[in-house]
């Protein structure tokens, strides 16, 4: 078995679990090496402490799943059979027990929650969830490549959407310039959707992009990622349309030196929340705490939010190998907002920055 | 209490429930008129068989809430706060006892489930999943309004794509283009990802848009939607580049008749399965039944698959204000594919079909 399922076996051994029934796309992803969006139909990974796992998803994604390289039992099912019942008879060929059975309690629903109590009536429920958090913490190499490719296209998104700024453009027009050019590329999907966000409404971390036009004197904000081979990139970029005020320079320069703070911060065994203090310092001591609403960062990988949280009162550690945003900023209702963001990957020594895109201040 | 609230709660009261706790986005959003996706946050309608709704969602969105014209109480909470407690306080506060809990089995997840439990450790667990699908399935006046501006929409983008065909362009670059040109129309949203699909690709009705170029004789195949407040429209057009074999003029001309036939069979009290039947035999008669793989249509409104299902085996009866889609396609794997699709709603005497893009054979 590859490492990850070599982990997860132990973990089970560990506590003496049955087996694991995990159904998130993102986690049966992590374990397997294969994606697949079930929508409502069921996808699971078994997983056992002391035998090979098996794969069930629907009949038409088996030749997908076993391309992908899953080399263990794969059960398939069409929309005539109850996939319940194959899992039953897998379950009881392998002599799985009742006893403790390992299960993702936030994404399990209660109708799939039914049909696995009704297989196992004196069952125990035990929440593998924060296990394959912590699994999925700390990046192999494999997965550094992915997520150095992802941000690469994180910056060129940047350049393009940068490049297109002119008076009038609408953020709706950047949104789809910048998917349109990298779809080009290639790209098969966004992190999440793009964020393009002009004067005032940039001070709104919520802000959605519509048919407001870009004026001289504003800040234009882009936060967006795109997705490469199943991993996420994230990055955040503000530039000034034509003319700058004073005010915006002190706030663009106050972001861009909180956000080197807090990188500089960035080393193995340096506890997260001082990540977090390092920028909201040099924030603070600008006269913009006030104005700094959010955590400072969130780990990426499969999915655009997951473990670590970069927040203050969070004392764990930082380690080689986790993956995760900087992106301190100030909102400032009547002016608008700044925020930069780069993707960081804590090294033995410090820490490597993934996304380039010059943090200089840009007025275009 | 608006019309879908008064119906929901009198299937409550008639079922002796002590209260429904929805945690869907989409059934949240039919039932109370404001649409959110919390990502992992809470959010939940506490609907009551005798007294006001009661919304719970995150802090930030309380103001959103507002506006949407829900007009009973919302109770928000930070990330500081528990919204459980918040629930309990609220729950007790009007005195609702244990009893059967009306929830959505397949949506609430098994760590929700747990902490309702806790509040009400004798409850039992009623779902109201098929009583808000069935509520759901007539669209009333105002949802066909959106409807049909939603489909409007849909014919504009085929026309785009349709006029951007040339020898060379790639599948991506369609879709990109259509894609961009619909944001700057200010449409809010896709209802899917959109599949453009070129040549023999066309025959594979889970195929995913690519570096594929379209070459002279090839199929051009376009599946999209887009959302318009909150409603899905679907439509599928085929068209050729250059220069049209005989037999690719034989099969459009078999998926239009077989369309058109499914359409004609649309009126109140017809069994679904006759919709499926009078496509599927137009195609039989010509030879290509084997290569009509899916059913013919289903339902759309919040989301782009819903009640009901048209295949062969549904007798239901059609009913007015039924809205589905009708998308026979017939896939010869060395030729390619050919599907056409439309949105139609049930009238009181046939169908009004929503989407008007020509269905004349299009050669570019």
């Amino acid at each position: 078995m590859n490492q990850r399922l070599d982990a997860f076996s132990s973990w089970l051994q560990h506590h003496d679990d049955s087996f694991a029934f995990i159904t998130s796309s993102a986690n049966v992803f992590y374990l397997s090496g294969f994606f697949c969006d079930p929508h409502e139909r069921l996808l699971a990974l078994l997983v056992f402490p002391d035998s090979e796992p098996a794969l069930v998803c629907p009949q038409m994604e088996v030749p997908r799943a076993r391309r992908s390289g899953f080399g263990y039992t794969v059960i398939g099912y069409d929309d005539s059979t109850d996939p319940w019942e194959e899992i039953g008879r897998h379950l009881e060929a392998r002599g799985a027990k009742p006893g403790l059975i390992a299960i993702e309690k936030n994404h399990l629903s209660f109708a799939r929650f039914e049909r696995l109590s009704a297989l196992f009536p004196n069952a125990k429920w035990h929440d593998a969830e924060e296990k394959l958090r912590q699994l999925r913490l700390i990046k192999d190499e494999q997965e550094m490549k992915v997520l150095r490719q992802a941000a690469k296209l994180a910056d060129k998104a940047i350049e393009i959407g940068v490049s297109a700024i002119r008076p009038g453009v609408t953020e709706l027009e950047l949104v789809a310039l910048i998917e349109y050019e990298l779809k080009k590329l290639g790209v098969e999907g966004m992190s999440f959707p793009t964020t393009v966000l002009t004067g005032a409404k940039s001070a709104d971390p919520h802000g959605v992009p519509g048919t407001a036009a870009v004026a001289p004197g504003d800040f234009v904000l882009f936060d967006l990622g795109v997705i490469v081979d199943g991993y996420c990139s994230d990055i955040t970029r503000t530039v000034v349309c034509q003319t700058a005020s004073d005010e915006q320079r002190l706030i663009y320069d106050t972001v861009r030196r909180a956000q080197q703070a807090a990188i500089d911060a960035c080393r193995p065994q340096t506890a997260m929340g001082e990540i977090d203090r390092a920028a909201r310092n040099v924030i603070e001591q600008a006269g913009y705490g006030d104005y700094f609403t959010h955590r400072v960062g969130h780990g990426l990988g499969i999915e655009i939010h997951e473990y670590p949280s970069l927040h203050g009162a969070n004392n764990e550690p930082l380690a080689p190998g986790m993956v995760f945003t900087i992106e301190p900023g100030i909102y400032v209702p009547s002016i608008g907002g700044v925020r930069i963001e780069d993707d960081v990957a804590v090294t033995d020594h410090g820490v490597e920055v993934l996304t380039s895109f010059s943090k200089e201040l840009i007025i275009v």
